[in-house]
């Protein structure tokens, strides 16, 4: 395969590599650079761009290069460090400023997920408390790679967690993409679905397609393919008609936030299968680890992001609907706590009452 | 715009009018052909077919060209009646031998909808009781045309029936598409929204995409476009969240079998969308005209359709899937009488008890 055309982004250098890419990692800090996989290109052609500015990292999770609430968690940090070792400031107050610029520019990318701003808000503090302009570069730059390899610790912590709840044989729907390609590297969902697989369980996974950008089709059922897990892809319609057939023992989704009342965030189509579920007696966890955790908002305060008319009515470039058509596209939606049946993370297995657990939880 | 190429038949006059097709007919029977618009190639493209074999019509609705129950029935029954102009038998007999051979592999075109079935045996019992070849011949032609012209007759009847449900204002979630495109002419859900708008009602149109033939984004979402009607179009993931925020005040759905004991099969969606619209007490009514009414079977004894994995893993001839990947696509769903408010048919409103509201409704 020859270099790649199918991103966005001007000023990235792109290559292709078929090499086994969960021995590498969604995003990666590597020779002062980040690198990451194109996912806009997925299953089509698994692609890496690197970037050396913050602003490229910020069109890259505008335009869903990189997604996933760990994921983007880790890139915008990573976004600050680049702009850390472009700073040409003197003192820290400078390199403050400099940093605090493009952290602006990186929190407008995207409303929902907490992650985000999680992920620059640690690294502006490292910065902050740093004695010198050069050590404060290179602790900014340390604890860039520090959250990237925490990330996927934590997420094999909470796999572990998780996959106490899963029986052999079992069938668990999840939606859009909360693997390995959600985070720097084996994921939360799936994380949970792989550890399960790891302590010699058979597991099924159901993936609903997940539109309008089609991470579960695109993604989820790329991943699960090349790991040899089974799973079985559907139309998002199909969700209730699977689980009155029986198909579905357990939802595992990820989250973008969680507020400290016990609400969870998602991709749209999440509070649906959540509404679904309960409806069968089904049980319903949400996937996610602290940096995911806002204790301090209730539901009344996130933003649901709304995306353009453009990923509704175009599917990879095809026209499906007539021209002009009025388009609501939230990107996520709010599942609220009596809906869940308990929140898998790192530190174990969060149940109701919610807003006591998670509480002791992040304590 | 010049000759069409997106159809799939062979054999086939295909051409493009761009007049007001709803002033023609989705299904028609002209000079002893059948006429039909081209549902592949919508909102793309207006096209229409012609037709003047049954396996031509059998092709067609195998692979919805024209598709929607009433649609369908009228569709299947000018088959049989393309099959009797062509027959050369030279008794009765004979020609209900024809005719029954053409009846079969129409049949065997889509196990679901019983309008489908219904079409076909009306056509046959006109020919069986017949005195001679040349009046079955005849009788079946004109009885095909009375089905085309009954069809959109029933259809205004039953969007009065459902209209006054409709309150100046009201936002009416609807599935797939049935409107004018799902039968003759005018549409059974959306025949209600019409009727709605000629007394004079606000009414918008929330349209999910329908995924996986979009027939919602494709045909829904273009018949209300052209007749002025306000919609918004979204994902199939983002029901829920709709219903969640108050922007549902009554869900309406065609319906393409509907058994004695009050079970409503339809397209893929349906179900949950019943499940969700019960969860937020918001009124949910299939509309259907008796030809979509089976009073000989129970929910347990109708076939569920399976159709294959490309209309999952390609969407408009773009891959959105990984190769290979297992994929379960079942077109339709049933719903239990226990998540219907009522009815909407051409003879008023059935209500619950439904296995005694059917019977009388259909005596």
């Amino acid at each position: 395969m020859g270099r790649g055309s199918g991103n966005p982004l001007a000023g990235s250098d792109e290559f292709v590599i078929m090499a086994d890419f969960f021995s590498l990692r969604t995003v990666t800090w590597e020779d002062g650079r980040v690198k990451m996989i194109d996912q806009t290109a997925l299953p089509n052609r698994l692609s890496y761009v690197v970037y050396t500015a913050p602003e490229q990292v910020a069109a890259a999770i505008r335009t869903m290069v990189v997604r996933g609430a760990p994921a983007i968690g880790v890139a915008a940090a990573m976004g600050v460090a680049l702009a850390a070792r472009r700073s040409k400031a003197t003192n820290i107050s400078g390199l403050v400023r400099d940093l605090e610029t493009s952290a602006s520019m990186l929190r407008s990318t995207r409303p929902t997920a907490v992650n985000l701003f999680w992920g620059i808000d640690r690294i502006l503090a490292k910065a902050r408390s740093s004695p010198s302009v050069k050590r404060a570069k290179e602790e900014v730059e340390s604890e860039a790679k520090r959250m990237e390899d925490e990330d996927v610790e934590v997420n094999r912590k909470l796999g572990r967690a998780g996959a106490d709840l899963i029986k052999d044989g079992d069938t668990v729907l999840t939606q859009c993409n909360a693997g390995s390609l959600a985070t720097v590297g084996y994921g939360t969902a799936l994380g949970v679905v792989r550890a399960a697989v790891e302590q010699g369980k058979l597991v099924k996974v159901l993936v609903p397609e997940t539109r309008p950008a089609l991470q579960g089709a695109r993604l989820t059922a790329f991943e699960l393919a090349h790991d040899g897990i089974p799973c079985t892809l559907i139309s998002d319609t199909a969700v209730g008609y699977m689980m009155s057939l029986g198909r579905v023992d357990r939802v595992v989704v990820g989250a973008d936030r969680i507020t400290k009342d016990g609400y969870v965030f998602n991709k749209i189509g999440t509070y649906q299968e959540a509404v679904l579920a309960h409806t069968h007696g089904i049980p319903f966890h949400p996937a996610a680890p602290r940096s995911t955790f806002d204790l301090g908002r209730t539901y009344d305060e996130v933003t649901i992001e709304e995306r353009g008319a453009e990923e509704v009515v175009q599917i990879r470039g095809r026209r499906i609907a007539p021209k002009g058509v009025p388009v609501s596209n939230p990107a996520f939606d709010m599942t609220p706590p009596e809906l869940v049946t308990s929140m898998i993370t790192e530190r174990g297995l969060v149940a109701p009452p919610f807003e006591e657990s998670i509480a002791a939880f992040m304590a």
